[in-house]
């Protein structure tokens, strides 16, 4: 059925383990899958996956074994099923998010118990995977990145090694996931205050392309301002800003709309500006942001 | 000094009104400046300006009158200071943040007092004015913006017409606005993680960026769902984004910086999944929102 030199498993057949999977398949990688839900590796048989009868076999046929799962509870108490004769031999690699410090755990955690374990983070949407598009960030066991990055590229053309601590990927997802999650939540208040006024979501994204195609600029503003710890605000300042995000919130008010969004980037210009910094510039609330939450 | 058929004045010299007024002395149209703190008019006389002695000359000078105030407080301020026998005869073009609704009253409040009057939202920073990417939304009263357009493009090439509700330009300026400024915060808060843990901003951006690549995209899907209604999770799932969102929740505590927008974010998928809709797509976070905040 495949020509590939090395067999693969996939562990954790959710939307993203499934996609790698496919991804294998469509490019003759001899994999075998596993899924506590059974009926989703199953679906996959049509498409030439092995279904393993029980969790070791899976792992018992494969060279490398790519764990899918929600996160690094399910992934270790997957590990701990594996029989120890069949942790040495193989490398593990974790795609699954979680936090820079539980990665470091999972690192040692699988070490002391004889995995040989790389970790990495999904940086695109499902339909992504496959395609010249798919980044995935690796940090930790560089050797096994090196080793299994052809079958790694197939499923990310863009597979990209941090460094060796293994809390990094961790920490680029964590970090680049709230930009994109605040941008996602933004975009649906902003199209529910839209909405409420006789727009369609349709007719307002065009305009919400418009936001994101400064972003990038932007951010390389914003970052400089960071690094030099200097907010100069000469184009753009925080009483002006202050005051368009009052008319935010008044608007999401007008809307009828949920105000948790608007009230704290109005708060958090609002503090900056009381603590005497409304002539600086937008980069000057990151000093806010690292004096930690008033309340939580 | 000019060769321009007409002339105009700018009404407002903050960065942004400053900005205006140096397209249109690059364009060789004649204008005159006034500011409340004079030193800024001051310092675009050796442009070319002419710096009205008061603000009826200001105005008496003008055949369009630019304002760019913080307001429309400020802006009303400033309009009830115009004398009765100049408010006709010119155009008022009002570019100042403002709700919808304020918007609306702005307008009535301006035509009952013999106002023509048409507000503009601007939709970019101010280093972008006079460049081929400077946008500037306008609603209201059409044929003022026809009347006006050649000049006003001097400052904003990309002038568009929204239709005749007055609100509609302040609509779209707060709603785009909001994903700007979720985005740039979630960039300080992101910064401020991954600094905390080692990496620069700098280092950070070209991450950052890749988030914002996808966002086109996936706001496109958004939209999509939105106005049909349904939110299906057959790509992405809110148990699997709860997840990682109480991973990013996690790394900022890790990192010791403010809490608030991975709770907000973490809450709202939260409140999604608590109601049922585990299985489906970020999408249905829309109908969160418009259920209004539980406490403000
Ligand atoms: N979907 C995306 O677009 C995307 C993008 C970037 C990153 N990711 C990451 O990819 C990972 C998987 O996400 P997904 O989208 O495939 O969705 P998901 O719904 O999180 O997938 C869950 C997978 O984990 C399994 N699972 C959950 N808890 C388990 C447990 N306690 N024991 C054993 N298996 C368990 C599920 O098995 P059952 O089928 O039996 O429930 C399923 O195979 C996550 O870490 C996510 O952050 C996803
Ligand atoms: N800067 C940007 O990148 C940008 C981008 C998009 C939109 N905008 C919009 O452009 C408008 C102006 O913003 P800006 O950036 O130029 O900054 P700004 O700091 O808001 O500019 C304030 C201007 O308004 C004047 N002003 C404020 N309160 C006043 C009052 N009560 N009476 C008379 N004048 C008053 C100031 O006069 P003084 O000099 O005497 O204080 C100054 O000329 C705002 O509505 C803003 O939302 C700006």
């Amino acid at each position: 059925m495949t020509s590939s030199v090395y067999s693969a498993a996939v562990v954790g057949l959710g939307p993203m383990g499934a996609a790698i999977a496919r991804a294998f398949l469509g490019a003759g990688v001899d994999t075998t899958v596993w899924n506590r839900t059974r009926a989703k590796a199953e679906a996959l048989a049509a498409r030439g996956a092995r279904v393993a009868a029980d969790l070791p076999a899976a792992v018992g046929q494969a060279d490398v074994v790519v764990t899918v799962l929600r996160d690094h509870a399910a992934t270790r108490r997957f590990l701990e099923t594996v029989p120890s004769d069949l942790r040495a031999g193989r490398a593990f690699v974790v795609l699954a998010s979680a936090t820079p410090a539980e990665a470091r755990r999972t690192q040692e955690w699988a070490t002391e118990r004889g995995f040989a374990l790389l970790q990495g983070a999904i940086m695109v949407p499902e339909p992504l995977i496959g395609t010249d598009d798919a980044l995935v960030l690796y940090s930790g066991e560089q050797r096994l990145l090196d080793r299994w990055r052809p079958v790694l590229e197939v499923a990310a053309p863009r597979s990209v090694f941090l460094g060796p601590d293994p809390g990094s990927a961790a920490l680029h997802d964590t970090a680049m996931a709230q930009v994109f999650f605040a941008a996602m939540t933004a975009f649906l208040h902003s199209a529910a205050m839209a909405t409420a006024q006789g727009l369609t979501a349709t007719e307002f994204l065009p305009w919400a392309r418009e936001s994101l195609a400064l972003l990038p600029d932007a951010f390389a503003q914003l970052a400089a301002d960071v690094d030099a710890g200097t907010y100069d605000g000469a184009e753009d300042n925080l009483l002006m800003e202050l005051s368009g995000l009052e008319h935010i919130h008044a608007t999401s008010v007008e809307a009828g709309v949920d105000l948790r969004l608007p009230a704290l980037l109005r708060d958090l210009a609002r503090r900056a500006v009381d603590a005497g910094h409304g002539a600086d510039s937008w980069s000057r609330v990151v000093e806010v942001l690292r004096a930690g939450s008033p309340t939580v």
